[in-house]
């Protein structure tokens, strides 16, 4: 134990493979907690229910690094900031390359990257109920920063999330977004890519587009659409009320999105969670963008895109297991439910 | 929305592909609820907590159908017996194929299967409190069942997994354990096999076979042992306090599992969740056999092991968006402690 911790305070975080799949996976003790903290019945409550003043309302008063990004406003104001992640999952990068690194059987690495924190700059009102030209400004530093970061060594991917509500993984109640950069694509991104090549070498024919123009003329499960967007609950939904944001366009990079694009993909997002908002009383839902990995190679097959996953019920042993996901409303059911909202 | 409805109720439950990774999910409305009823801040509650009287109790005082299997004590009462869920996520075939269906792009089939529930006695003792003779007869029930079911008509996988606590997805506090027999192979399971054969052919060795042996040799992350199987916090792991069980010598099929091992088996599942239930406090968990498929083929390279999985966080988007799970602890460190209690 002892020497276990020891060695633990002087480790960076880890990116260790699983040799079965060739997973990885982060242990991020940058974030360690001692052994006895992990007890479940320890209340841990979200960062404002402490009483402490909300570090996301005055983060220049809490220690915190200066922003990496901020807007103001004309009355010397800010409405939206971006800050680096005081506890983050990935270091930053020393400079020096990384290198795989074994143990036994074994492969591990230094977990490096960046880890953002995307904050708006009222402490209650959610993107439930902000209006489109403030989620447009979110995604315009979602795009600002995804630019910056794309090209530099040891990013191939990076994960723009959100997540809403303590079940949701929220740890502090500030409405925030969450961008990570890392040097590995993801078990999910990889099978995505690989899954649109080969629908695309046996049909000539973007798989997502196919999806968006099926759910387009069927409408069935389509909850909003403007010109460029379209949002439904997909076919084989994962969870109840699951709903995807897609381009109606075939559009493999998310950091393309023009400025008048991203309005319209606020309106499309923003009526979306607010939809779900309204049907399912304020649940806690996480959403994050998938786009095509910005490793130096092209992915003309892939087509961008937003899914939205409320955390209506609580993944068990079966989904755990399996991966096989199991929803207890049709979809066609949820979208309808949805779109009366 | 009213179409919808009917076209539900008249529906069996559905397995539809994602038509761009392949993966099934399982539309079981044969458990639907109204769409009203997901609103998250009404409170489910578990079972017990109702008022009612226990139906994992008194089964055949629910209009339950009769076991499936149950073993009698020489005083007249059961020890344990297996029961139809009557809510199953899979429909029991009807003897006709299962055809793939198609709705434009998209394909799905019926969702056949079973779904059985496997009860022990005691309404408050926990595997935790077990003896190992008592987990050895759930063990037992797990194999039975499995050889009953293996070589039915439209069974390729069969999954058997343990929830314990409401946070890990147990609606009903009375201990117990599922067995889902599926049409389908699992992901997780497909991506294992896969990997499992790819280390054979690099190493000419069982990928699990080498974990397991340098972890008896190096016994960092070992929390038990005896002479037949392992249990160690797995060097990538998942979660805080993850635990696998599995069998030292290369074993493929969990259903050849002897009599004799069964009980080492159970002394060894046992202990590594008392562990947990001590160092934890009681934690939610899940655990899940893996084992290899029984769709008439062979698997040769596969080893069948048990995953012990605490609920001590919540996966939240950045999870939920790569697959690349983040875990706040060095698993030498998780093994350090369980293996002192």
């Amino acid at each position: 134990m002892e020497e276990n911790k020891q060695k633990q305070k002087n480790k960076p975080s880890e990116l260790r493979q699983d040799i079965v799949t060739g997973d990885w996976v982060v242990i991020a003790t940058g974030r360690a907690k001692r052994p006895e903290d992990f007890a479940v019945h320890k209340s841990e409550g979200i960062e404002e229910d402490s009483g402490k003043k909300c570090f996301f309302c005055y983060p220049e008063e809490t220690g915190q690094e200066k922003d990496t990004l901020i807007y103001q406003t004309s009355d010397g104001d800010w409405s939206l900031r971006v800050i680096p992640n005081k506890f983050p999952a990935f270091t930053r990068p020393s400079g020096k390359a990384i290198k795989h690194q074994e143990e036994g059987p074994y492969f591990w690495m230094e977990s490096i990257g960046y880890h953002e924190i995307i904050i708006t700059r009222d402490h209650r009102k959610q993107i439930a109920q902000m209006d489109k030209y403030t989620v447009a400004e979110v995604i315009d530093a979602y795009q600002e920063r995804y630019l910056d970061l794309m090209n530099k060594k040891s990013v191939n991917y990076i994960e723009i999330f959100h997540n809403h509500g303590k079940e949701a993984g929220a740890s502090i109640s500030h409405p925030h977004s969450q961008l990570v950069a890392i040097p590995v694509i993801s078990p999910y991104i990889k099978s995505e890519l690989d899954g649109a090549e080969k629908y695309w070498r046996g049909n000539k024919h973007c798989v997502y587009c196919a999806m968006a123009e099926w759910e387009a003329e069927k409408k069935t499960r389509v909850i909003f659409e403007n010109d460029e967007f379209i949002a439904f609950c997909p076919f084989a939904s994962r969870a109840a009320f699951e709903v995807w944001v897609m381009p109606k366009k075939h559009k493999p990079y998310f950091e393309r999105t023009s400025v008048n694009s991203r309005i319209k993909l606020a309106e499309t997002l923003q009526i979306s969670i607010r939809k779900i908002y309204k049907a399912l009383d304020n649940p806690p839902y996480n959403f994050y963008i998938h786009t095509a990995p910005c490793d130096g190679k092209d992915y003309p097959h892939y087509h961008w895109h937003i899914e939205i996953l409320p955390r209506t019920s609580i993944w068990a042993g079966f989904e755990l297991s399996t991966g096989v996901e199991v929803s207890t409303i049709i979809p066609e059911e949820a979208a309808g439910f949805l779109k009366d909202q």
